[in-house]
């Protein structure tokens, strides 16, 4: 734990020191609309009792991709109820990398967690509502509530998604055909799509950390989630969120944490602060280089680790 | 080899016989317009150079199903060349079950072989034309030169496949992820379902079974296919055609052969008969049972074997 | 977190309730020594600042099996480094079960991570020693300054696994054919059966487990190992420690645990308790079905999650 | 079909045009006696009723390796009969590589074929004898027979074999876990290691390709093994006798024929020829490229395929 009172110094000295590693990342390349990202920008915020602090490209504005998963499942398990969603999708991690299908096949015929995205899909398909608009109100209604702005998505990559999102589409067609997946395949792909394109900036995320370290209560002190949904999400963020990086992650760095090939990683130190990194240049496995190595760094001097 | 001139009452005996192991079989579920087939239907039809043979329910129309990748093939071969079919499906066996889709994902990431229904669909994908209507008229077309009659599809099966086809629609967008289907998707998998719907009888089938065992000349003494096409389909019959009971197949008959799941098998053997059997249930393979053992006890007494 | 100052009622209590559960569960089959067992049993077992509460079956004798893996990791780290083993060892958990092969040959050519059999086998080579008694001093050593009490092994189940343990045998020779195994396989091997045959009960895993929380203090407050270890190693007991149930542990319990297939559980509350169940029923993932239900009913009352 | 009367210049143009292709493969390095081999070395024989013709390498000896296979499962089926072998392998092509141990535990746990190392180690097992020597007689006296001279193993080989073969002994383990193997597991190995280091020359197996394109008569006219185990014999090395090159060789080639990773290839034309190739350089699947690229060339004049 660390008594220091103003992070800025610490922040600006990781940025500093980490924006280098963005060299052995690459921007994915299977989604065209985000290789137009700039690989050398890389960004650090983190909210705490005392407010937010900041260093780097923070204010630059980033679609949610993976991480939306989160609020989706938050969704879901507070308007389903535990037993539905875990009806549909499990809770073990996985050695597989996020996109997937074999498990699907060879295992118990629904997908491993909900952090991949075929169980992201699934949960997807969960969330009530009469139309795409309707469920979709529910996921950025819940971001309003922790961001106190209104969301809005990026067109352009919601578009590019929906149209070279073969993958994705496989897996759905998949669940579909092992009754893994309520409703109309492409409403629920839409819905997908259009929580993946959400945009955010680091500033944002660390406060939406921020609200999932406090289990769930936001800046205003308003509870938006129970805690006991904040509680399944931190954990769900501990064994998968890092796809088939989770565990060295949680080796090294030790806290809750959810990343999206934008480029962005959400994290939680429970009870104490939330954070957020950006560096869109990814490792194999799909997470940021720059903010594995920024957080990496910041959990060594803070002392970050739950274990 | 047989000096018999006349199978008719091998045929029937035979039949009469092997019936009854429909029990040990199961209607496919997975099509629901398919689950309407009587399970209690046998038939068996043999095409020699002396005329048509047959016995038990030959006359029953059926859909091809997955017998219809043989002529897709064939098509796709002389119009486009060995080297573009083997350019995006390869040419073994696996021991993986007809719809599966794990080896695209860790092997050459390219379907196994043609006569699974992730490398079937991608042969579909290079039959030329401009619409679906003109690439279907080429393979129906072939089928009108071997059996000189018009060809029909079965609406409701097509309609019943298009709709419900989760499975090979999972397929057909994973070929497209990983760069191994060309054109639009959604065309592809029409002309797939199309050419599973259509209808033929087992008196069909054997002609068109010894159309291959003539090496692609057709009852009227035409050649309609070059013979190389012809002895690759063969060898794709022997080591692929029965899904993964294809080696089982091959130690117990021991002919080029194809099922679907309709419940037809067609079969040949080489310079000498065609061969086609129907029976609706099938064993958990996705292959006839009353066809399997009608071909073996056909094998056993007429010595059909190649090895 | 509880202000509770007796935790005997609570436990006796728990004890009472979830005996039952032993018949959902079974006696495992593969190592015939551990058949003989009584699954009627079951213990729990708390170690506190304030001293050792218990119920139920606590001084019953059972072999460590896998919950041996954390203390042969701990002296692996502590002797040769962390580059070494994780050179040898990945660190994310598996969908797979604990002896499954199947990740060895198709993912990174080396066990996914120190939890899994053919993880624990390669940590087991790397321990230094002339001699497998050498070595094997290594491991019981440690339980010594940490119980302060000599360490036994079960020979009859000792023997029993070196002769039948024909899955960790394959497990072994395929490591070393991938160059994942250091020296002799028959020495590692043997080792490895060793270390699975130490006895203990739940009153010392309660006192291990205390141990742990403590960061490697034993109970007369000397340090053991290094905090840093003990960190690395709950951290694979929260993403492995409960085989590919790890996950629904988390969410349900949600502590550092390790389980072994004689039925004991192994528990970390870091900073607080540590904890230890018996019940050789078993789910079919492998662990003790008494044990997690216990634990459940634990976390429920006294809110262990660390999440 | 040919009416050639000399092979001889068609062998030795065959043999000068491939013998480049060596450049292109590789020495096994998994047996390191092995890598001795000089991968310029290439030879074709031929065994018809005419005689022996032959051109390049062809009195060079090597080991057998997996072409033994061919005879242990011979021995098998006469000794022990259909039944019990199918009892312990399967008869389907795998897409898996010929060590792999995967479909052990993921499809219906028994090799799925006699010519993948697991299936052949599993048929070793099910030779019957009092001692190793004694089964090993059985292997070696069919060989004996058909080649009316005395079979030698080579010391070195088969040391270096029984050594090293990790992987081998890891599937034999794998195998008696899953109640696969009979009786010990050690002497298994070791009668498998032995057949493997076998000595022949392509002269050799050019005469064993006769006898068995003679269906089991020797070259004296002697019956040794029954027509039914030589045509189980012979599809099995269709469908599965170039591991998972084995669906492309029946393509390119068409005839039945058992490679082993020493160089040598065993082919068969039924009814007429007895074919053996030599090249020690290995494709990636384990074939010899010199030795495949003879066949073809072999089968586009002579036009062996049996489709």
């Amino acid at each position: 734990m660390s008594s220091v009172f103003d992070y800025s110094g610490l922040l600006n000295e990781v940025v500093q020191e980490c924006r280098k590693h963005a060299e052995r990342g690459q921007l994915p390349s299977y989604i065209p609309e985000l290789k137009k990202a700039d690989p050398q920008m890389a960004g650090v915020a983190m909210m705490t009792a005392r407010g937010l602090f900041e260093a780097g490209d923070t204010r630059q504005n980033f679609t949610l991709q993976s991480i939306s998963k989160v609020f989706s499942l938050l969704v879901a398990l507070e308007r389903r109820g535990v037993e539905v969603v875990f009806a549909k999708v499990g809770s073990e991690p996985t050695g597989d990398s996020f996109n997937s299908i074999v498990k699907l096949e060879t295992s118990e015929q629904k997908p491993l967690n909900p952090m991949i995205n075929a169980g992201a899909i699934a949960v997807c398909s969960l969330i009530p509502g009469a139309s795409v608009e309707e469920r979709f109100s529910l996921i950025s209604g819940l971001l309003e509530s922790i961001l106190d702005r209104p969301i809005e998505i990026d067109e352009a990559v919601y578009l590019s998604e929906k149209e070279t999102g073969h993958r994705n589409r496989a897996l759905a067609y998949f669940l579909k055909d092992i009754n893994g997946l309520e409703g109309d395949v492409e409403e629920v792909l839409d819905l997908y799509f259009r929580q993946c394109s959400i945009l955010v900036n680091c500033a944002d995320l660390a406060r939406i950390g921020m609200f999932l370290a406090a289990k769930g209560i936001n800046g205003a002190g308003t509870p938006i989630v129970s805690a006991n949904a904040v509680r399944l999400v931190s954990t769900f963020m501990v064994t998968c969120g890092m796809y088939n990086g989770s565990g060295e992650f949680a080796i090294q760095v030790g806290i809750p944490a959810k990343s999206g090939i934008s480029g962005g990683i959400l994290g939680v130190v429970p009870g104490q602060y939330g954070l957020a990194t950006y560096g869109p240049a990814l490792d194999r496995k799909g997470n940021s280089v720059v903010g594995i190595s920024m957080l990496r760094r910041l959990s060594d001097v803070l002392d970050f680790s739950i274990f």
